[in-house]
């Protein structure tokens, strides 16, 4: 079985999907959550991970986190996770002129990333960890 | 010759060293820009477009953008760049908090940027841009 | 044309695709190679390395090279190879179990790698090369 | 404060560092946890994620998971990661014959994963999961 | 909305379109402007930037920079920028042979950048910049 | 033992150096060669590989291909790759505005890849292979 439906799972997947709509606040489950619940130690520790670390309650807010998540996962050109996390970050907030922003910083990114490593350029000492 | 120093720049390169050090309210000039400067076109397109994407004025505030680059940079794994563009975030007011919320977020992207390639899952209907 | 059929091939691209299939003990010629033999040199030199790569004699098991190969496809979120090689694993005698633990593994180093690049982290001395 | 060694550490941090010595049987601490000890709340979900993953008990023995790692780490050239994990993967059994064959088949991986998406090869029907 | 048609652009986006397919000399536009056309100064720069570095007057020709341009995005495994790559690449006189030098190019390259990493290589001191 | 020396290599690894010196016409042997020595069987592939792909004789000269070479490992940030074909590039006769001008494509290709892939741009009909 490739995806595995609420009405199919274990009581242990079960209790995972039902957290992730209470959190979520949401009557649905997507596909990579149905894909890990083939291996509920993977499921339940990456649910618990993600859960922990998009909350609210740090420093960074919801919104922010999201949008970060987007950055990375154009930077790693990962179809799925773009898809995803694009509607997770406009739920949380992000407006047309956010996304544009993001892309526009994670093009950048990559380009400078390239540029400095081309050059083989050294860190300067001011920039160097204490 | 590998960096080229201020002295040593043409009035062209010195332009725009002189704009990078006005626009970052500074006195000094990183290396990265140093080695660019071999290609003084490519030194002041990536400049124009740095100040452009980077500065004030958009609805990400610049604290916000610096946090995406070094999210982005570290999934790059850019040596120069994490350097460089997390003593940019402090200056811009990344707090420690901050930044091992960065690193936290960034971590779990691209663990389940791999995850959602690996178990090849399908884009929800309903992620899908309309 | 896209991908050379075995009766539209050379006998150069015959021989390869022959030896593909006597190798694999099977009566197809997946999409990949029909690829490739636009370039009979490619064609050829790629075949020649993977047979001697991933074919048994080694101290490593052929089981177990095609649980790296997956990895690092779901690594590198090359879709086509993710596909082939998740099918070869299994034909090797990778479980569903197996499966889940490749990608955990992925997953988690990919995570980790980006942590040690965003903090900084100096190589200790103990694991520096000899 | 850049490396959290043990005598300076909170007792949260403490009782990890003293978990991943008593786990590993040995009786130091190397600077990827002394880094992440900076936040708390990562150095422990992050071991206890590495923990689960990498010990004993599923049905991949712990030395085939190093390699998985060193083999991941190579793909994204963490230095540190194929550093440190070079060394678990030794220590966990690995020879000089399966490092080299670890190598061998991470370097074809990344080959062929580019000449499967630049030749824009499509996936077989028979790779396509059920 | 996402692909922004000519007849429904703003006229500084419509001014973007004229000039790609003046200098373009075709009568249409590609997807990838017309979804850059929702972040019309992200448009302009990246235009202006392709338009000033892949055009002629430089040393290399526009067919070498376009041959590079295929080989970074085959590196990526970006999808899009293959296949329009690809098509550029053709129209300025690639051959299919070319194309597969190319394309064995950069897997080769691949395949040596990670031998390079994972042997933990040093880097020569004949090779280190001056 | 980490790196073989010529004098210290099996006849098998010496026929490779001294292939390596002859066809390179040079009397050193860079590290990378004498690293893959450790295992034999890679190091004569991968050197007759590199030969065939990056000598003389194909449609692409030398130095287009070194030049694709640097971009590629430009893109991967692979240091020891980057400066060791910077230095091949530049004696098969790269000079400084041409390496400005790979350094710049690439960039630049890094930069839209991530656009094309954060914008979800789907490949024009006109693109797809035929």
């Amino acid at each position: 079985m490739r995806y595995i439906e609420y009405d199919d799972a274990t009581p242990e997947v079960k209790a995972v999907y039902d957290d992730i709509m209470a959190t979520r606040k949401t009557d649905w489950i997507n596909n990579f959550w149905k894909a890990l619940a083939n291996d509920p130690a993977t499921l339940r520790r990456t649910w618990e991970s993600i859960k922990e670390i998009m909350g609210p309650g740090g420093t960074l807010d919801p919104l922010t986190k999201e949008l970060i998540y987007v950055a990375v996962s154009t930077t790693n050109q990962c179809g799925y996770c773009i898809a995803s996390h694009t509607a997770a970050a406009r739920k949380a907030g992000m407006t047309d002129a956010m996304f544009a922003e993001v892309m526009a910083v994670t093009g950048m990114a990559n380009e400078t990333n390239r540029l400095a490593s081309g050059y083989q350029v050294e860190i300067d000492e001011r920039f160097k960890p204490r």
